[in-house]
């Protein structure tokens, strides 16, 4: 007993948890609150489940077929149920619309904001509970629905601060790349199980694409593929007759190239000088054929091209068929609504790893450059994904239900935005009123009511008084502008002291004083005048 | 196994939670923006702890000696490790502020609102995940802090929409109480365990004087209590002497009153016609002794002779007396403020149930009348609390740290905003364009774009266009205030048709058109006026 009474809980975060501070949630508040804005005024609604659900109706496990064995916190309830931590927002929305289907409106658009959990092992920056953002519409058949989610997602991007030509929203249909296995004989439409495995690797060989080439594409079609560090993937086990539909739809990009070409010198001659459009069509990027160009009448060109070109590699699959014909309706729709490729273009590799996506898929990339850890440039990347998921509410209901949403990345688009200098939440310190003498804690308390009600933010300083320096110590920990300063002295003579904080910070930081020579530091003025004279110099700021 | 195929899983929300919808969400979501707003201005920081904590550094149940029965969703690690939901927001915050001590400001200010969750047996309007909104000052041990929180919680109640003498913030310290009970001999200040179960008693009969009263409470103190329908409740057991200790100090309001009475004659003699001061100061609550009146001169008087009585009762204890003196501080320093009686009063019948507070404790109070279940009438009652809980820090370091803060009921706080029909959020729903013609739903797109372009919450119709009466019910499921109708004869002469569905429901709510008659059901414009004609519409709502 006496042994036990010396042992004290550990403070610790549990592991792959943390906790966010200050900035670090007002940010995210700030940008969630643009995004459901945007999502308000398209008519979508907010839905908040609770973070429990019963594991029957969660699934015990995340629906990716690439990571089976990650699983979900999980426990047993007193009545022997079993319940979860929801690992996403689209199971919970799943259940909601299974389970409210004669009360909701049907289409019904809602929008999800909140933390999931995933019980994986931690790592850097990947932690086991954080924040999804998605908008979801359950009920709508139409492809007129993801056309509607994608142009959204532009909206939310630029509200939230990502400029438009920083961003690209990618959008493919599953049912192309269905139309490819087909014809490739690794989807068989009467046995849709058989193949998975291979269908697996093939699609995730496709999405590497980027960063594997076509070479490395191509070993991952057939026996498998050895990396740098010597490593074995194993590969689809393709045939090279069925491996070579598949690289012709890789390579599409680079046919359809040549094809552009072709059009162009029919049009303008041999002679013709390059052109804009010219130009635009061949910028293609070297190593993945994608194309670089968002001039709208050269995409136009080559979203004709590209439909050409799919219909005639999936000709043979009536759902491959089905699934141009959706894109080419989506690209019109978009196209209709001035939504052109420098916000949204059609892109036949887009694969998006989750299994359950039915139809278009889309993924919105961020363009720009940011420097690595290792202080390499690289684009930035993915920061959102969606698609169409026909089969979910079916689980529930045995009634297939069309669906089609979209999350967003919420950490990385956070992350790409203070890259870009645009987090743009107030995250300024208050004003510090400091405590000179313990007994006119009531004057002090009068002043930092004045500037609140002038809409400052301001506190005074509540710890131990007596040592001087610690208090302007906390005004610098708060990141604060102005300390406010009244000994006994100035309250007699009714005046403040006004010690300026960014002053201080930039003289710091610069090391020359000469351009804030005109600046005084600190400055005595009358107590009537502490909430015009902070004013003024918070405005300076 | 066939018969496993057909098991279905229930698409059910856990038992005790539920779903938030719509309104829900933005109701509540625009409160706590409100709040947060009044406690950053007030120099408080965000922060959000996660959802999990260690069940170590929770502590497995809930501090509450009420109901030590009571307890957290708990699960085991993989690595064994034991972790669990939070309870509450305060427990985070002990190891937030143990485990940051270096790094964090001090005194910090913080708030956080989020959900927590308790595994208690879920009944009506109790559920096992709930709302908190939650500020605290950690590290500052001057009752200033007390009385800032208190002056914030005014603020912030006024912020969303509570008026001016709809609410009373209480004040009491537990020190006192706990003066009382040294007096009363049920607390040894050299062995504070002793006697605890009979001061909860005394501190629950205490707490319980609206609803018991005089007789009641001293049953209670003495063997017990058979309330109306016959059941026992145990008393605490004090003999007559030790009861009539506590019965003085329950019945202190009621002394007071008496007092002041003399003092009213000794100031303005016994034919001074009844002044304002007089007649406020005789305004007490027959039952209990409460003062009714937030006369300013009056309760001057009334807050100096109830702490002249309070160091009579608890003279003999010297934690009781310093009390008292901490209340005279907290008291002078709100009327330094202005924040008088309307809005905050000194009221020694404060207990608040949880073991852990150590000196000043507060409760907010909605005084307006609603009615109940039953449709009688009855006081809405708190709707926050908090104090000062010195000893949270501790189990950590081992070092004692002054914390105090303030827990505002988020449902409670909300259920009273939409009584009071100032629940504020914009919840109306969209402009509903309808889809006459499926091939031109581009143009039904461009019409929802220049709505939203209007900043006009819109959208197009996903459904099954097939039926239109299907569309307009899903308007109407929408409470949509417009419908836009364009058929091929409207598209052909550049028209469409607006159906006020606003009127539809004034009609169906009035069953008279009278009112309406200068009101068209339905217009048809030109295309090119629809955002200044739904404009019009949406402005005469």
């Amino acid at each position: 007993m006496s042994e036990a009474k010396i042992r004290r809980p550990r403070a610790e975060t549990p592991k792959g948890f943390r906790d966010y501070f200050g900035a670090e949630v007002t940010e995210r508040k700030a940008m969630l609150d643009k995004i459901a804005e945007v999502y308000h005024r398209y008519g979508f609604d907010p839905l908040e489940t609770s973070a429990v659900e019963t594991v029957e109706s969660l699934g015990k496990f995340l629906p990716d077929v690439d990571r089976p064995n990650e699983g979900v916190f999980a426990w047993q309830d007193e009545d022997a149920d079993w319940l979860a931590l929801r690992y996403d927002l689209t199971a919970p929305l799943a259940r909601v619309a299974a389970q409210y289907r004669n009360d909701l409106p049907s289409p019904y658009r809602r929008y999800a904001m909140g933390p999931v959990w995933r019980n994986e092992k931690p790592g850097p920056g990947r932690f086991r509970q954080f924040y999804q953002c998605d908008a979801d519409t359950v009920g709508a058949p139409s492809v007129a629905a993801d056309a509607e989610i994608c142009m959204m997602l532009a909206d939310a991007l630029e509200a939230v601060g990502i400029e438009r030509g920083d961003y690209v929203i990618k959008v493919n249909n599953r049912k192309v790349l269905n139309g490819v296995m087909e014809v490739a004989g690794v989807l068989d439409p009467t046995d849709p199980e058989r193949f998975s495995t291979e269908r697996g690797i093939v699609l995730r060989a496709i999405d590497k694409m980027d960063r594997l080439g076509v070479e490395g594409v191509r070993a991952l079609l057939g026996e498998g593929r050895k990396d740098e560090s010597g490593d074995f993937t194993k590969g689809a086990g393709l045939s090279d007759v069925q491996a070579e539909v598949v690289m012709g739809f890789m390579t599409a990009n680079i046919t359809i190239a040549a094809e552009l070409a072709n059009l162009v010198f029919e049009r303008f001659g041999d002679d013709s000088p390059p052109s804009r459009i010219t130009r635009a069509m061949f910028s293609f990027d070297e190593k993945t054929g994608q194309p670089l160009t968002t001039d709208e009448e050269a995409v136009v060109y080559r979203n004709a091209v590209t439909f050409k070109h799919l219909r005639a590699i999936v000709g043979a699959s009536p759902v491959g068929l089905q699934g141009v014909e959706e894109l080419e309706e989506i690209a019109s729709l978009l196209a209709a609504q001035g939504y052109g490729p420098d916000r949204i273009v059609i892109d036949p590799g887009v694969v998006r790893g989750l299994g359950y996506y039915t139809g278009p898929v889309f993924e919105a990339e961020l363009t720009f450059e940011i420097l690595d850890e290792k202080g390499r440039k690289r684009q930035f990347g993915s920061v959102a994904g969606g698609g169409r998921y026909d089969d979910l509410v079916k689980r529930f209901t045995g009634q297939s239900v069309p669906a089609t949403g979209v999350s967003i990345g919420v950490d990385r688009l956070l992350a790409a935005l203070r890259a870009k200098g645009r987090s743009g939440a107030d995250t300024a310190g208050p004003v510090v009123v400091t405590v000179m003498d313990r007994d006119r804690m009531a004057d002090y308390m009068g002043m930092v009511a004045d500037l609140r009600r002038a809409g400052i933010r301001a506190e005074v300083y509540l710890g131990n008084p007596k040592n001087f320096g610690n208090q302007l110590k906390y005004a610098d920990k708060r990141a604060s502008p102005v300390a406010v300063i009244q000994g006994g002295n100035e309250a007699e003579q009714g005046t403040v002291i006004l010690k300026d904080l960014i002053l201080g910070a930039k003289i710091a930081q610069n090391a020359t004083l000469e351009e804030w020579k005109d600046r005084p530091a600190q400055v005595e003025i009358a107590r009537a005048d502490l909430v015009a004279r902070v004013q003024q110099m918070l405005g300076g700021q």
